[in-house]
């Protein structure tokens, strides 16, 4: 994990700065969208993917203005172009305000982007990762707020500190009806003979970028693929479980509750096929 | 409205400063909660409520500090003794951290404070306010999160903006099973012959300190309380509506959707009571 030292350079609107106004509407409302976004070799890996969820993101939240993606792709290039490995977060924000809930109209949005050398989340995926079953529920709020990768992440932090305090790797949330909607920092995906299972997100999650590529690609890999409503027990009479993000590509689950599982092969080769995209 | 060139004065971990690292975990994942306070001839009003809810706040969120009350009161009366009519903001968050949701073991949290000098939210409470019905629904997140003021707010944000559009004083919002929880700034109240009722928040929604008030002191003006669950219904066959929050006290409501209210003078005498206890 990586720890301030670790950081290379921020920019906030174009410039080197490390601050923003107590005003931010990020600040003070999580108002805001954001990317974490993998740097393979100097380059943003999956950029158009994590551009277009950040500016469908921007509409959701009705921004008066998106941000200008050249622009945008200019300042990541600046900050990536020297570093190997490493973690490019983007945060978008409506921008600056002192006016309670209320977005002024002509506000200008707020960039920050952030890079971060080094691998962040190390596990030695090989042997499969502990997933935990998170108490803290994923608040859901279908409409505008469903899917996007906004700056409210409470739930998220709340799930991940459970992680921290049992020693998971990573952990199962729920919605509010006991459904398995993701982890607290990545997506889920069940192995069922032929089948990638994985959780609908239409009322809550976030639309992961690997997520999505895997829903595209597995086909390729002879797997059918199905967005569904899933229940714990389903996770746990899988032949299989896999979580997804696009800093880690695939992490194969070893052990959820008090199932093992033990035969990780064919996650591995998923695995496999991710890497090999993130990294051509 | 503020602007922000209304401000007086921004204070950042007891420093006159008007910026926060892109580290912080309020600006990152909404890690943090806030107060507005009204500031009536220097002082902070409700000053002990604000600041109970407050470090409540950071013990469900399970900061490993809370933050220093008497520090926090000196920094607080330092901002706000010239000030005749104002707000204050207090914004504590968890820290600042790059090491994604897990939030680090040793973190000290930021302490953000912003006066601002006027009356944020001008209307004439005495004609009594139009309220309106929001389509974005609050996010229902029981345990730790409900109740408390935290900084994940695009659902108020996104009512708001609402209200704003459609020239709404005010809008009521709905948890997902559709009953009324609160406005998007503040707590609703009904009127029915000897009683005022108010939605339950063990779900959703923030505990306001005028709503707690008036749970408090309304037997004193000849009222039973009740929390309850409620419905659209409830409120358009009620015999009054009010809103309230600790910056404007109570605001009759006037219309809500088709419905008008033709006397208010119920609320208009509660109103002077609150007033009377808020700049005593």
């Amino acid at each position: 994990m990586n720890t301030e030292a670790d950081s290379i350079a921020t920019m906030v609107n174009g410039q080197a700065a490390g601050t923003v106004p107590v005003f931010d509407r990020g600040l003070q409302f999580g108002d805001g969208v954001f990317e974490t976004i993998r740097i393979h070799r100097g380059k943003p890996v999956w950029w158009e993917q994590h551009v277009e969820r950040l500016l469908y993101g921007c509409r959701q939240l009705c921004f008066s203005r998106v941000p200008n993606v050249s622009l945008l792709f200019r300042e990541a290039s600046e900050l990536t172009a020297k570093v190997d490995t490493g973690v490019l977060k983007i945060i978008i924000t409506r921008g600056n305000s002192n006016s309670g809930y209320a977005p002024p109209q002509d506000t200008r949005e707020n960039r920050i982007l952030i890079v971060s050398s080094g691998q962040r989340h190390a596990v030695q995926a090989d042997k499969g990762i502990r997933l935990g079953l998170c108490e803290q529920r994923i608040s859901s709020a279908p409409g505008a707020l469903s899917g996007i990768k906004h700056l409210n992440r409470l739930d998220q932090v709340l799930g991940r500190l459970e992680c921290v305090n049992h020693g998971w790797d990573e952990g199962v949330m729920l919605d509010q009806e006991d459904h398995p909607i993701e982890g607290t920092m990545s997506n889920l995906f069940i192995l069922k003979e032929n089948s990638l299972l994985t959780p609908s997100l239409e009322k809550s999650g976030i639309r992961g970028i690997c997520r999505e590529f895997i829903l595209g690609h597995a086909h390729k890999s002879g797997f059918d693929t199905e967005e569904c409503e899933l229940g714990v027990d389903d996770l746990l009479e899988s032949d299989g479980l896999f979580i997804c993000n696009s800093l880690v590509g695939i992490w194969p689950v070893r052990y959820f509750i008090d199932r093992s599982y033990e035969n990780n092969e064919r996650s591995m080769q998923l695995r496999r096929t991710v890497e090999e995209a993130m990294c051509s």
